[in-house]
């Protein structure tokens, strides 16, 4: 007889947005409230709005706090996921910061675990989502910046420095000058935005110009995702090169680790869509050995938005619940 | 009571030469044979040099073939660790060669384990060499070619595929022609040997030109490391940009793995020594994210020449005789 208590609260918390899903054991999400995060108000402004946030969903999702076994969360950033402490949150501007601690106080103490946004959201993901429980997976997600996560027997990978998946920081061109060498510098959204409105800048014809809604260097990956879709050769010239830099970046993790499948999320995948993972998936074909690697799948992301608040109430229900 | 079952054979097969040995419960080499390969003699032939060699051994150790609980061997190339066979091996000519069974049948029917040459080697110096049985390893051979193997939770790790490890082809530089990319295109001791020499041919002076026993292209890694070692700026300059372009790769799987280790082995590593292990941690540190992987061991193999045969003996082992 499953009890009330196998209700879960799942939360992916971003720097701009969170949000957060009361979850039942069959990983239906009961109730759920977004909002925004707000961290000009310091931690503690955070928490708050964390905490109201569960709150709401409870409510929608008509169950009490009493209901919920455990909280999971997904926070951007270096985490000391044993203490539950987010010791380095660039977006949140948080440093050391015990989130599960604060959290549970204002949750009448329920338990909360913390990890990285990407690695819950990449558990998700491999456990319910596009990874159908293949037992290793690298997820990437490729958004603002670009981050991952390992899962392999199963389990996140964490390595012997708890940060296993910090995949956006990798070199791609040894010898470019400092700030043209990395992954993210060379793949993310923000990286192929800058690069097109450059382009546009020196007189490069591109209907980006015509369906930007605001200013171009505030593209989005859906607007990315129109011009492609049009045929606007700009934009496709400067995200097919980009796809095909992150798949012969990729490659070597398929062929070093021998890796069945990749993961890919984040705006730039969900913007641009099939034609984005196919590209990807092409470069990471060309480039692998040995030749029994082609095998490799390279998926999207199925549980789009809901991957982090989902794949973290996996791994409280795992904590908590089990 | 230890009986005298408890001897393994381990056996480092390569492209030129074999080394067998007789191995005790406490890793000590009992009795030796290194003897060429012969690989123009066919698979039938080699494999009765190795039987051949097996019974060396044991007269050395003064053991009988009745006194060894299992065989293990490294081969290189693509191997088939269940069936064991040897399914694809350029250096040897063989093509789905069971060589666990056809070895076993001329030694009485002992038990044979085969895995690929580098993992067994990365195994050995894990466990027993300069690993200090670190739960996660990367190990990495620079010799002729580049070879890897990965350790994860103090055991080999095949990934999906088997092939694990295979790290020489993995892109350096993603724009550059074909033949130029890779890894092993850029630091392996052929590639440096053919750099200097056509920088030699093009008039720069080196003392590689006085010190060579033979003709320029076949510089062992033990010339290069006098030359080294003797302050040739030539030799310095080609071999330094290899050791920090090999760094600069491998940061990338210490930040993706969150890697607490790195061993080096193979020609380059004995052959230019401290030196070279010292360049290559560097690059790694330089470029490792975060910067908690700064802490990452780069150390260059103990076992030197017996890492392969002590690795493979110590897998058979656990294999056959615990």
């Amino acid at each position: 007889m499953p009890s009330k208590q196998r209700n879960i609260v799942g939360i992916d918390l971003g720097g701009t947005n969170m949000q957060i899903g009361v979850v039942d054991s069959a990983n239906r999400i009961l109730g759920r409230c977004k909002r925004k995060t707000r961290p000009e108000n310091g931690a503690d402004g955070v928490i708050e709005r964390i905490a109201e946030g569960v709150e709401t969903a409870c409510k929608e999702a008509k169950v009490g706090l009493d209901d919920i076994a455990g909280v999971g969360i997904g926070a951007p950033g270096a985490i000391d996921m044993v203490g539950g402490v987010v010791m380095e949150a660039p977006n949140l501007r948080w440093m050391d910061v015990p989130l599960a601690k604060l959290l549970s106080k204002k949750l009448k103490d329920i338990p909360v675990l913390v990890d990285n946004d990407v690695n819950v959201a990449v558990y998700g993901e491999n456990a319910i989502g596009a990874g159908q429980n293949a037992p290793d997976v690298l997820g990437v997600w490729i958004g603002t910046g670009i981050g991952g996560g390992l899962v392999i027997n199963g389990k996140l990978y964490y390595g012997g420095f708890g940060t296993a998946g910090e995949i956006g920081q990798i070199i791609l061109f040894p010898n470019a000058p400092l700030g043209n060498r990395t992954l993210e510098h060379c793949c993310s959204r923000k990286y192929v935005v800058e690069r097109l409105v450059r382009l546009i800048r020196n007189n490069n014809p591109s209907i980006l110009t015509e369906i930007a809604d605001g200013p171009l260097e505030e593209i989005g990956a859906g607007t990315l995702g129109k011009a492609y879709e049009r045929n606007d050769e700009l934009t496709r010239l400067v995200v097919d090169e980009s796809a095909d830099l992150l798949g012969t970046a990729l490659s070597g993790f398929v062929s070093t680790l021998a890796l069945p499948m990749v993961i890919l999320g984040g705006g730039m995948t969900e913007g641009i869509g099939r034609p984005y993972v196919e590209r990807v998936a092409k470069a990471i074909r060309a480039n692998v050995f040995p030749a029994r690697c082609q095998k490799v799948q390279v998926v999207a992301t199925k549980l789009a938005d809901d991957a982090g608040l989902l794949g973290a109430s996996l791994l409280a229900r795992e904590k908590f619940a089990s």
